[in-house]
């Protein structure tokens, strides 16, 4: 399979596409940091986007490409993540209704969220056969676009935005690294940060309690991500078929990291740099701080994926006092 | 007693003086508060600033603005506070001691910071008293110069050039607003913003727990703090001869709000703008919660001043789940 349809072009595309209604977030740097890590890091900082997470870039793209007949339709998706909040955004800054499946046990705050920005619940049995028989139905009868979090490549083009104006923002990174679940954000920065700078190293970390993406790269095959354990509750599902290949072809590694240490990089983050990221935000910065690989003295960017996070029920609120 | 001697000149002074050691801290927005609040709100985010709070301009302006003979035999004062740590920061950054008393109660982490930038600690019983007689003593010793934390106008107009540096950037404020403790930042900003824009309204934010500026202002002479009860430990100290005629003569108002007006500002700073903000810095964005003035259509400037809190100890973390 090759990945020549998404190019840097649909990226561009993407980003003059999303202009008007996604935060441009800053990059931050933080010498502390630096000094502990051995390298020059730039944050660039997709907490701050709307709805508190990069997965809006591509929500964005994926519901303004459509046809107005499409569009008026709606759009649809199975999430009880940050996907689904950024799609039902999106849409409603398109004005067209978002349809949002979501398990009957998701979180009240998820499902307030997404209400809140004007998407149209629809709870179902917390199974994946549920999820998409809900999804199929909530389709049937509306005609709705179903948009997937993650393996769509107008979805991926999106989150590509991001890699795109951080090496505007930093045009000599050395590395570019981002967090691995389904694989979105990290083909779209693969895309981007490899076709802008052929030279680009993209390495992206996983924890070691949902290594599926590493089990596939390894063995060549999607691995699928059974009983996934991890605080980066971001980053549960396996690769797809279209991130899947991408990866294989443009990133370079991917590396586990443990719990305590993306525990350990989050807390230094927040400490540090007074920013709120959100655990699967910390676990490439985890990988500088566990040193598995050596990435002294080289200039490296990271995509902060989001800062959603339950404040009341922090990972360091059982430390020891 | 005029103010005349504290001019705007003295602020673009501090400005030159310490453009190389400072940040430039972003202003950062956030749509959802300005729909809680009634209002547009520019948020100067001195959170991100060397050592986590403004006071790193008022100290960096004090040390760089000594000669060298005097620079030469350091700098000193008795606080635990952020003010410790932003003068042993300045000092090393100019190669010269910095002497810090401290009492004996301070918690670890706070010796551990000065320390940290290379301060040398002298600790004491915790008393008024045996602060200034213990700083008395490392100055006969030494020869440093004393930096008052705020009473004290090389750091007052140090602290003005964060409302400076505001107003570059949105020069069409209604308001400006800081918390206010022994008055250091409220006087700079005060000076900065009444001279770049006479019409504008100066504002201060203050703990109920914690009101002797609010009683100052209201009995025109300075009242003490007396067994200050407040979650915003930075603003537990009462005005100064310096700082309170300033006051007097430029603020408008000083609003006090509650410890669960505090507690609610910060947590929703927190979780919508994705930053880490202490206790003290939420003061003034609580006002604007609490709605005991009118504020509804205007444009708000706010000075965040610091983020240094405790992660392991967050005042929600006793609520209830």
């Amino acid at each position: 399979m090759t990945t020549m349809s998404l190019s840097l072009e649909r990226i561009k595309e993407a980003a003059r596409r999303i202009e008007l209604y996604a935060h441009r977030t800053p990059v931050l740097t933080c010498s502390s940091l630096d000094k502990v890590v051995g390298a020059q890091v730039f944050f660039k900082c997709e907490n701050f986007q709307k709805v508190g997470a990069f997965k809006f870039r591509g929500a964005c793209n994926a519901v303004f490409s459509l046809s107005d007949q499409e569009a008026a339709k709606g759009v649809a998706t199975h999430s009880s993540g940050n996907h689904a909040q950024a799609l039902a955004l999106a849409a409603r800054m398109r004005g067209v209704p978002a349809y949002i499946v979501m398990p009957s046990t998701a979180p009240s705050v998820k499902k307030a969220g997404v209400l809140g920005y004007g998407g149209e619940v629809t709870l179902c049995e917390p199974t994946l056969a549920a999820r998409e028989a809900t999804l199929a139905e909530v389709v049937a009868r509306t005609g709705a676009t179903v948009v997937h979090p993650y393996n769509d490549e107008r979805v991926i083009a999106g989150q590509g935005t991001a890699a795109m104006e951080l090496l505007e923002e930093v045009p000599d990174l050395d590395v570019i690294m981002a967090p691995v679940g389904g694989g979105g954000l990290l083909s779209g920065t693969a895309i981007a940060s490899t076709a802008i700078r052929p030279r680009i190293r993209v390495i992206a970390g996983e924890p070691e309690g949902a290594d599926d993406a590493y089990r596939s790269l390894a063995t060549g095959i999607i691995q699928p991500s059974l009983s996934p354990k991890t605080i980066a509750d971001g980053l549960l599902t396996s690769l797809g078929s279209i991130t899947f290949p991408i990866i294989r072809e443009r990133v370079e590694r991917i590396v586990t990291v443990s719990e305590a240490g993306i525990v350990e990089a989050m807390r230094f983050i927040w400490e540090r740099m007074k920013i709120v990221i959100e655990p699967s935000a910390a676990v490439p910065a985890a990988v500088l701080w566990e040193g598995k690989i050596d990435l002294t003295g080289l200039k490296i960017g990271i995509i902060l994926s989001g800062g959603n996070v339950d404040l009341g029920n922090l990972p360091w609120m059982n430390d020891k006092p």
